[in-house]
């Protein structure tokens, strides 16, 4: 996607205006138009450049999400959801200006049913939070992103995280949610059961819509037992190849991990310099097992004899906390780890998808593109997924530097795609990939048109992401 | 619902006669209009009538789908997809007349990637032929409707069964598909890659979908590894809430039970005397575990323990195939152990689904109603995930019977709704349960209906279902 592809939309400039003043009126000082918080409120972790709203809503309840929905649908004007603006593809952009509706303060945990194993929660609440929240309870919630992101935009962008391989993904996790749509009416799209058939599943279709079809206020999470007990370790490999086989051996036995993260060399060596790990300059596999003492000691050992049939390293695992936490945090840290790699430069998290019986093919291809390209640019990988990161280390402000990443970045979605993959495992599409999802979905792009368009027919809602329509 | 409810729509009589006419050059001895299979066609496990097909389109691909589609686009003729016919709310009928078009003809399994723990099947593929056809793969499809029901229908459904807390429902299992729109464009809603976050979820929007927005033509599916060991066993309860109990403290231990299965004590009666099972005459639990040799047997002592606490007879359990088999098939036997309750009488399946903490209560106050009724109405559940059965034994051609009937059900499920449970688990809406359906999510009913009217226009696709336009 060529920077000059996310254009400005035309603006509704008599729209707009009126909106700021009947904001203004009714939400005074939680209403905001100063540079700074707009600035902030079009923040985007990519080389995309910001798009400014108009004017920040910061909405405190359902109530107040509706009555900032219906000015803007009276006067036409876009609205932009926010949760807590870690969208990585430019999902909080307002290329037609318009107004920022921000949830942060909708942080309320509003009930939790531990014999129903689910939660209701306001879409403002954090994932970390939900879990501090939880930590009496003996339940968590096990979607986790890099970044501790607010569960209404988790469940916008179908984000997921180094649990997915077990737990699955937002999609899968989101019993029911609670939505004002773009006409201002509020919908809920199931009961709090586990499974339903009961008409079109709209919990799905809000999930991943990137608050183009309206703005969440509530979900209903399922939540997990915390396991009895957890072994986690980590295993070299002499190759991504030898590691990529060793998770599809591991996924085919039905072993039933709970994460399973490749980390490719060049990560290796930024996380050792960060976190101070005692570990080989090597791809590695980080692995952790959930369940009973016996049952995670026999899952470690099994995984321990895979490594080995594959020429892997010792597999040191270990069920104490602090040295599980250890291992998890430096996995967390990568994205800071990586920035050591290149002071000064900013990484730019982009990620693709494959089926797993091309995840090392896809990555070699990758790491090779990487060598020839010039780039400093780590990978790692959701890999029991197939879903891998790339991070490369950019100067934003060089053009040739972002030009070389554009078509890097372009290689990569389409090698994806040319092996049954997709653009996007779990950041989405936002502005930085319409062109890929046209690519990769072709007709059913106009299906989701379509929806969009009997959804919202004056597009006011996040308009300019996923597709142009 | 009562049955003038189920009211013929207006019938298109001159798109309709072309629409014959054209089908008969186009597609010769494949397309039939005689009354046998017009009847079949429509025939449905309800009390619903059946409501006939103008003609039958056997199709054998995905090219002849769409020839049928276009013709009955172009003439705006009602289509109705048909896989095995085994839907239990109506939704097979023909209430404006028009098209069936069967897929059971196109029943391959086009391609299994055994890397990839996937396959991808045309629609027509039943549960159990997929199965036989993974034999020597070392994997299976986990899902199991009562029905050896197509794939295509299962899909369309957003069918479950007995795994289902394990392994999901359709709504899981179902990684992409490919489907004839109403306007007669094929699309597939995407790649092979294990998850994404690119654009809506349309194939979460055709699950479930009822055939109201297309007819799936292929589907890429999850497989499972088949476990190194399986232990099964049966567990009596003194009450149904006993037995929920144990349902609820084994789910919220994290134990990952593959199948918890409710049985009460009128059901077992019958499943002791059609099966020849030697079990006592109370409310059972019908439990297996999936895993390692030395998994499943400490999932079974702990299940064990869960059931001592709660009062429950002894967890008599075992690994062996045999008996684990006699075991299951008589659990899948149970709608025809039911019908020797009272000959010569139809069982007519229905289900609700509630949270768990929820499921004894609304059993018990069922129990109760069906005794006040007077009706003979065993149950039996996928407890694991609140969902149960009620198959109310009546004399179809008794309109004092069907009256007393309807009171039930309609019973029933404004019973399931006042728990936060739903009007379907897993059996649709069909004809039988729209009202249950706008009772239950009033206002999402409407972008739902702005889905379809966006998709299908002319209101072709399996018109009269899920919601009156």
């Amino acid at each position: 996607m060529a920077l000059s592809d996310i254009s400005a939309m035309a603006r509704n400039e008599t729209g707009i205006a009126l909106a700021l003043d009947i904001l203004k009126q009714r939400f005074g000082e939680r209403f905001a138009t100063g540079d700074a918080l707009r600035q902030q409120h079009a923040h985007t972790m990519t080389y995309i450049p910001a798009q400014l709203p108009d004017g920040v809503v910061f909405a405190q309840s359902a109530d107040e999400v509706q009555a900032a929905v219906e000015v803007c649908a009276e006067h036409k004007v876009p609205i932009v959801p926010f949760g807590t603006g870690t969208s990585l593809e430019g999902g909080v952009n307002a290329p037609g200006g318009g107004i920022s509706v921000d949830v942060s303060q909708m942080n309320s945990v509003l009930r939790v049913n531990p014999e129903d194993l689910d939660c209701t929660v306001e879409p403002g609440v954090t994932r970390k939070q939900l879990n501090e929240h939880l930590r009496d309870t003996g339940l968590f919630f096990p979607i986790d992103p890099g970044a501790d992101a607010s569960l209404g935009g988790m469940a916008a962008t179908r984000a997921s995280g180094t649990n997915a391989v077990r737990y699955g993904t937002m999609r899968d996790n989101v019993i029911a949610l609670e939505a004002v749509m773009p006409n201002a009416r509020r919908i809920r799209t199931g009961k709090r059961a586990r499974k339903s058939s009961a008409g079109y599943d709209l919990t799905r279709l809000m999930i991943g819509s990137e608050g183009t079809l309206g703005i969440i206020t509530a979900l209903t999470l399922k939540l997990q037992g915390i396991p009895q007990a957890i072994s986690s370790g980590v295993c070299p490999f002499p190759t991504v190849d030898a590691a990529c086989q060793a998770v599809i051996m591991t996924v085919q036995m039905g072993l039933p991990v709970a994460r399973i993260e490749l980390v490719n060399a060049l990560q290796m060596q930024a996380m050792i310099n960060y976190s101070k790990l005692e570990l080989p300059v090597s791809p590695c596999l980080f692995v952790e097992f959930h369940g009973t003492d016996a049952g995670v000691k026999e899952q470690a050992e099994t995984f321990g004899e895979i490594a080995a049939e594959l020429g892997g390293g010792e597999f040191i695992w270990s069920v104490r906390e602090e040295e599980r936490a250890k291992l998890w945090q430096a996995r967390h840290d990568a994205y800071w780890a990586v920035l050591g790699l290149r002071p000064g430069a900013k990484a730019l998290a982009t990620d693709v998808c494959v089926p797993i019986s091309k995840l090392a093919q896809c990555i070699a291809e990758t790491e090779a593109d990487i060598e020839e390209s010039g780039l400093i640019a780590p990978i790692v990988g959701h890999a029991g997924d197939g879903n891998f990161h790339v991070s490369p280390l950019v100067n934003v402000d060089d053009p040739d530097e972002i030009a070389v990443l554009e078509r890097f970045v372009e290689r990569l979605n389409l090698r994806a795609l040319s092996m049954d993959g997709t653009c996007t495992g779990e950041h989405g599409i936002g502005q930085g990939k319409m062109r890929f999802l046209e690519l990769e979905l072709g007709g059913a792009v106009d299906v989701m048109r379509a929806v969009k368009r009997a959804i919202d027919p004056d597009n006011i809602m996040n308009p300019g992401k996923v597709f142009i329509l």
